[in-house]
């Protein structure tokens, strides 16, 4: 039996893949304490898309782990977790863009996740407005009395989390830009396509 | 000087409208413990609109009362809270639609805030699928631990919370249709346009 290629998305960038109904994406940080924002579309009309809002209202729940569903802005299932090595990860902040590295950090002209999607995404037709929600797997947002911390991740050298889809699916996918976010420095993320669990 | 006409929105209903930049907009909970969602969208380009994901963000908190911006999908602010009779109010959760009541309460046919609002924000061309992320003013959401509890909201009769604007919007409003999430039935909410704070 073969076995599925790791593929590896360098520090700073994003690509953009389909994944099929019932088949499992499994997104890995190889050397840890690594985000990886995760975008869905529905290929079927990419106007169907990954709504946090619509995910949080069904699990009861801003912490999503193994068995929770990520539902589109159309309340259907786009996918579920069906593995979670690390447990911790962000369904709340919009994923990183240049204009908030200067408005919160004064940066001009950094990379970020929403440019690396609006990039990765561009093949399919999806306008960068649609890029909202995202999954942000291994971000460690802590919320406490409405206040938000973010975190190092706890994603150790080889953490992973599978989701198997629920519908024919575009998913955009990102090593988040943000050293902030990162614990200090950005490293890759890596993802296998098609794999059992 | 006159004073502006103060509007009642039934109960379960919704309704839309413009305001310019800078002007004052009150939304009231007449006999209190009403939820009202709001829907922001640029004037000059409604693909622009209000992101809970931005805002969360640059605010730090996810209890937005006095001083908050709320923030676009294109990370410009839209409004500013400017007055806030509460000081509790939900922006994590989509509003609720005749999906939601049939998956959570295996309702059928049950008027919704996202039906409502596709209805009113019509005129302004505004697809349903771009109705994503609101304000949700009075909406007393508890997150403890993660869990999301939705607890009768905190307003008195008469409570009130203003926005000026900083673009010219085109908002949604409703006053929300789920007897739930309203302390057990639906009131009307009532709104002025212009006024001064």
């Amino acid at each position: 039996m073969s076995v599925p290629p790791l593929v590896v998305v360098p520090a700073q960038t994003g690509t953009a893949f389909e994944l099929s109904s019932g088949e499992i994406l499994t997104v890995v940080a190889p050397e840890g304490s690594q985000v990886a924002d995760l975008a869905f579309y529905s290929k079927a009309d990419p106007r169907e898309s990954f709504s946090s809002g619509r995910t949080i209202d069904y699990a009861e729940s801003i912490l999503l782990t193994t068995g929770a569903v990520l539902y589109s802005n159309r309340s259907n299932p786009m996918a579920q977790i069906v593995a979670d090595d690390v447990g911790r990860h962000d369904c709340l902040l919009a994923p990183c863009s240049a204009r908030m590295f200067q408005l919160l950090r004064g940066q001009n002209d950094h990379p970020s996740c929403h440019e690396n999607l609006a990039m990765a995404l561009r093949k399919y037709g999806i306008d960068p407005d649609d890029i909202g929600s995202t999954f942000n797997a291994f971000m460690n947002v802590d919320v406490t009395d409405g206040r938000i911390a973010i975190l190092p991740p706890l994603s150790k050298p080889g953490s992973a989390i599978l989701f198997e889809s629920r519908m024919d699916l575009i998913i955009g996918l990102t090593a988040c830009s943000s050293e902030y976010t990162n614990g200090g420095s950005c490293r890759p993320v890596a993802y296998v396509l098609g794999s059992a669990p």
